[in-house]
């Protein structure tokens, strides 16, 4: 990309000149993980010269791969493989060597690593399996690799993993069947090694080819989150799919992603159970907050995309992979027919993307050439009559049009034209334009031809309009993602840190704060709270009501009245001291006449609140991501309704935007029929604030507010309930 | 499927010999599209001898079809072609004829129809397009040969569609490129031809096959509800697609495909904008309920899967046609490796199966023979060394198992064994068992052999577990509807039909009931409602709270004031007429000392309605299909949280369930948390009461209570507001 830029790092660091093809900026040979990216000399460690056994499956592909380096076999019964010795010993092997393929059966693993600390080889992919994933024996033996590896300083990729595969070098150092991987542009980290094993054969037949394959197996060194930035920065990687059961990084992994996807696009798969969301909760904010919501968080934040199905994430990455970046979301949608037209509409408006809006002078331009009983609104139907040159030509003043920034171009197999002579006829205008253009060949047989020629081109195909739709759903979140990936976190100013800290540090881990001082906390930060006092008399109701400021309304305060209003327990809008007094006694009175029984713990003073929206506003801190601030519809049905969205803090313009929109007590915010708007920008800054509390004192791990009252425009919002929960003990790293 | 009866009903009907392979329950000669079906000779209008032009490809696919019945061919110029006579003119072609391909210009269709009709020809295929899709003038064509074909009694499909396939007669009637369609057991019936012509091109590279395909074009006369019997009945039919882009029979609709889903499953997909729900609202429950509501409403009722994708629709179509029915949604994985069978584990619960849980029988056979480091907890994961005999011994383990509805049999590339050498052992077991197998072959070159093994076996193999897992959903879909559509609807006995009759005839079509009369009108269907009254002075609040009851509550009735609590403008639980004068004259002092300004109605008199959970129920009658009955949370802001379900009227017990079960409404009302339990069984009274109303007087629109104050259990419901407004006028057919 950067030719006098590579040139200099070249010389820099003496790389062998057949490597010099792979890089975009650099991978340093002082990284740890060179060897694996960019070995000098492998040895296979545990070949065999029987050919149904893996042990030759591994030397084979390495030798067939053409990998350029030095390669090296162990055995201790010795021999020769594919003109190679086989040595018995490890220490025997002559340099170069820096990678160790280990294929020993599980218990002399342990005895061969030392083996290859002592040789100086300091990387190592183990791919035999029997460690933790068959339980605790499993992991003990594991766990005494990782010392011995940790004691040489070797890294270790896996166990129980199929190899890596770098197609450019190249380099094949797994025992996948043959044929090997089609090479190509697609970089696939993956847990799990049968996906692997699926995908390289599936993609095979999908016309798709892979940079990197990368088996990570049962990480026990070596994670997803260590290979993203060295396969990011290779110059043959378009795009990077990750397969994952697990994410053990947590804030690394962002971070990490984060510095990836700005240069690539990264699309993840998270399969698994999340147990650890199901964790006894102890608000609201916690009940709702799985680890599902704060995984979707992560993602956003690093700028990950995430599929629901392994076809959608390899269908997402060629397209990404193979088209230029989608300006907007309006697209054409160009046809011979209306049905697939139809289908293509709610398809594209289903995936978030709109229907663009044609210029009158595409419109008049169309119609110079097509049939006028077609159709000119978009979806452009041509008619079932339409020539490879009227696809071609309507596709160019369609890409033409400053209003269109993407197009699908549908094609069933047409009665009288092949789609093979579409194809070619297209090709070159989609050549042209700076828009992606996605082609749905419908069919199978027919359009074989047409597909052949797509693909040589790089021009995603599909063959039903619905996919075509998604995959722009693909290229509208890269847009996005690249749109929101630089903005910054937003503050507030004004915060009192100190005093927080000193608040939080009076009380015990694990505890809820004490109502006062969870005010306290909150007004800290500017975040107001209208808290409740208790009288026992009238005279203390005075002194409080004093202290408050009026108006004030006074509750009864008794265990055994559920409903205060019906028993005249409740005087509101209360202006004076003598009023006070007044309705203290009232309330007495008539709680005393009619529930005689109720024990009275006393009257709660409260000031006046006016009405407005009551919705929910929190912090909940995961154990892998962090913090996360929520927003939603408050009350006591929040965990029914789940009219609630997170985001991880501090929060981006963009998250801010998203917690409101993406909400019904968000939008709701700006009025709705008879309900009148609510001070919004209150809304914002109070989450904004959040955010900020939440970022600088890892010692909260819940923080509520339900319901956070949102008075009318300009008048801000008040929190009428509260509580903040201490985290137990200092975080560790764990599982999800 | 039953040979003597179908031997019986032969004889009653004559038909030929060589049609007698097709039938079920026979299709009798007498109806009017039986020549659509069973054509015992068909002339092709417009046949052509340029191999170029469709008219030739119409002769030519008719001929390749091998149809058995008499060929003719028509067109001016005459001469021959594949051996038959051109005839110049219709009315000389010889006996038989009942079944016409027109292929003539547009304009030519009108007089081609009389000649048709003028020879006795009862049936025809009109191909050509240039009819109602190009506008007002080829609505009018349209309309006149409808007209034509009306005075001839003659039936018509198309115009504009790529005509029939009835591949097991065989007759193919299209001018669709060859190869012809594969020959199976799908029927599919289309709205577009172009969506025809893609599929059974794509069906092909699928191994599926069609038993019928039926192109319908603009429908003119003969519609999708007229094709489904006679394909339901067709006994080398196992499954029935539908592509739709409009619906216009509504309710006619539901009940033929409810019959014919009795006997075949019908899966649709619907695509298309539904404009007409945009139409203006008169209530919460009206602008809820779009098409799609109704729509969704009226595929349940009738039976019919509804797919969301052309792929998924034929994916579950062939599992439909090739596997048992599903007895429960318990399913069982069997994997060779972890990662497929966590991704199965995620996909299942998303697609609302549940995994089995194994009998210790099960695990301890399996132990017996699998590698103890395997998994044993569903997913039963066999490590990668899992050979074909352990493939097939432990799919019969886990079919044996009465925990286990099915199985997804997952084989990702094997390093050591061939997928084609499993499937080949799998393949007796799963045609042992009475439960449905889904395969997974991971892959593509590899895992050929067993596609091709699987196939010719008749058992559905996908490449992903996601789209096996969908594919279970089908069958669970399928299992549920098996489960309902005999369900009786539910009535309420003790209703005054004819009251309300009376109620409703006093009022104007398309106004709104008084609210007085909406009141009578609840009470005739037993529907209690607490409606307010309003006093001009004390003497009068009196009175009516007299008639009321006590307790009772007063509230001021004034435009200018919004909040009536705020300035005392509310005085709650009366209890005797001595305080209603005393509180009549304080709210008026309360306001007129606050609000000095304010312009006051009066004083409202309404019951004191205890404490509940407030709901919303209604009807709102769908111009298509008829009334819907709706449930949620009600209030204000019903359109914003959108808890709303709706129902077609009347009611099933399945149709009840599932309002209150997929609303977070309904299932409060069994209590959550803090929030009491409420009386559900009133509210399953008043839903059934609300189907009888909205099934009793067509000439209501939209009927809502909201709220519908749902009291504690055995306490009842009430309503605390409702409004009824008429429809406009008879309905008539429209096109959604």
């Amino acid at each position: 990309m950067n030719p006098p830029e590579i040139v200099e790092s070249l010389s820099y660091i003496f790389l062998p000149p057949s490597y010099q093809h792979c890089y975009n900026k650099i991978m340093e040979p002082n990284n740890p993980l060179y060897p694996f990216f960019y070995p000098q000399g492998i040895v296979v460690i545990g070949v065999s010269r029987d050919p149904t056994k893996l042990g030759y499956g591994l030397a084979r592909n390495l030798i067939m791969s053409g990998y350029p380096g030095a390669v090296h076999f162990v055995n201790p019964r010795g021999g020769t493989l594919f003109d190679h010795p086989i040595y018995p010993d490890i220490s025997q092997i002559p340099d170069p060597v820096d990678l160790a393929l280990v294929f020993a059966p599980p218990p002399a693993v342990p005895d061969t690593l030392d083996a290859c600390g002592k040789r100086g080889i300091k990387a190592a992919v183990i791919l035999t399996g029997g460690f933790r994933e068959t339980g605790s024996d499993g992991a003990a033996l594991e766990e005494h690799c990782l010392e011995i590896a940790r004691k040489y300083s070797i890294r270790l990729i896996g166990p129980n993993c199929v190899g890596l595969v770098h197609a450019h070098l190249p380099a094949d150092t797994t025992f996948l069947q043959p044929p090997p991987p089609p090479s190509g542009d697609i970089a696939f980290i993956s847990h799990s090694g049968a996906i692997i094993a699926a995908i390289v054969d599936w993609m095979r037949g999908q016309g798709m080819g892979v940079s990197h394959l990368l088996s990570l197996g049962n990480q026990t060194d070596v994670t997803e989150t260590d290979t993203l930035l060295p396969v990011a920065e290779d110059n043959k990687t378009k795009v990077i799919t990750l397969y994952l059961e697990s994410n053990r990084d947590g804030l690394r992994f962002i971070e990490v992603a984060k510095k990836a996807s700005r240069q690539k696009p990264i699309i993840a798969l998270k399969v698994g159970r999340f147990e650890s969301g199901r964790r006894a909760a102890a608000s609201h904010t916690g009940a709702m907050a799985g680890s599902e919501q704060a995984l979707q968080a992560a993602f956003r934040r690093a700028g990950v995309i995430r599929a629901e199905t392994t076809v959608e994430m390899f269908q997402w990455a060629r397209t990404l992979a193979w088209s230029p970046a989608l300006p907007g979301k309006r697209i054409a949608v160009l046809t011979n027919a209306g049905g697939p037209g139809v289908t293509a509409s709610d398809a594209l408006e289903g995936n978030g993307l709109q229907l663009a809006i044609l210029e009158n002078r595409t419109i008049d331009e169309l119609k110079t050439f097509l049939p006028l009983a077609g159709s000119f609104i978009n979806p452009v139907d041509m008619l079932a009559s339409a020539t490879p040159e009227q696809y071609a030509r309507s596709l160019q003043i369609l890409l033409s049009d400053p209003g269109v920034d993407g197009v699908m171009v549908i094609t069933p197999p047409p009665p009288m034209h092949s789609t093979g002579q579409v194809a070619k006829a297209i090709i070159p205008v989609i050549q042209t334009y700076q828009k992606p253009v996605i082609v749905v060949l419908m069919g199978d047989t027919l359009i074989q031809e047409a597909v052949q020629h797509l693909r040589a081109a790089h021009i995603p195909e599909f063959r039903f309009p619905e996919e075509a739709a998604s995959a722009f759903c693909a290229l509208n979140q890269r847009r996005k993602i690249l749109d929101e990936i630089n903005l910054p976190f937003l503050s507030e100013p004004g915060h009192d840190a100190i005093k927080a800290r000193s608040i939080l540090s009076s009380s015990f881990p694990g505890m809820f704060l004490p109502v006062d001082q969870a005010v306290d906390l909150a007004n800290c930060y500017g975040i107001p709270t209208a808290s409740a006092k208790m009288a026992k008399s009238s005279d203390q109701a005075v002194d409080i009501a004093i202290h408050c400021g009026f108006p004030i309304a006074l509750k009864i305060l008794s265990p055994d009245i559920p409903h205060k209003s019906d028993v005249g327990g409740v005087i509101l809008d209360i202006q004076d001291t003598y009023q006070v007094k007044e309705a203290y006694q009232r309330i007495i009175e008539n709680v005393s006449t009619k529930i005689p029984t109720a024990n009275i713990e006393g009257v709660q003073i409260q000031k006046m609140i006016p009405p407005g929206q009551d919705v929910i506003v929190g912090v909940i801190r995961d154990p892998q991501f962090g913090p996360l601030v929520m927003f939603g519809s408050g009350g006591i049905e929040v965990e029914g309704l789940k009219d609630v969205a997170f985001s991880l803090a501090p929060l981006t313009q963009a998250d801010l935007d998203r917690l409101l929109q993406s909400t019904w007590a968000g939008k709701k915010l700006s009025g709705f029929r008879n309900i009148p708007a609510a001070d919004q920008e209150a809304v914002r800054s109070i989450l904004i604030r959040l955010g900020d509390l939440a970022t600088n004192h890892p010692e909260i791990n819940e923080f509520e507010i339900n319901p956070l009252r949102v008075l009318t425009p300009g008048s801000g919002a008040v929190g009428l309930d509260i509580r903040v929960k201490l985290v137990d003990k200092p975080q560790k790293e764990e599982r999800v």
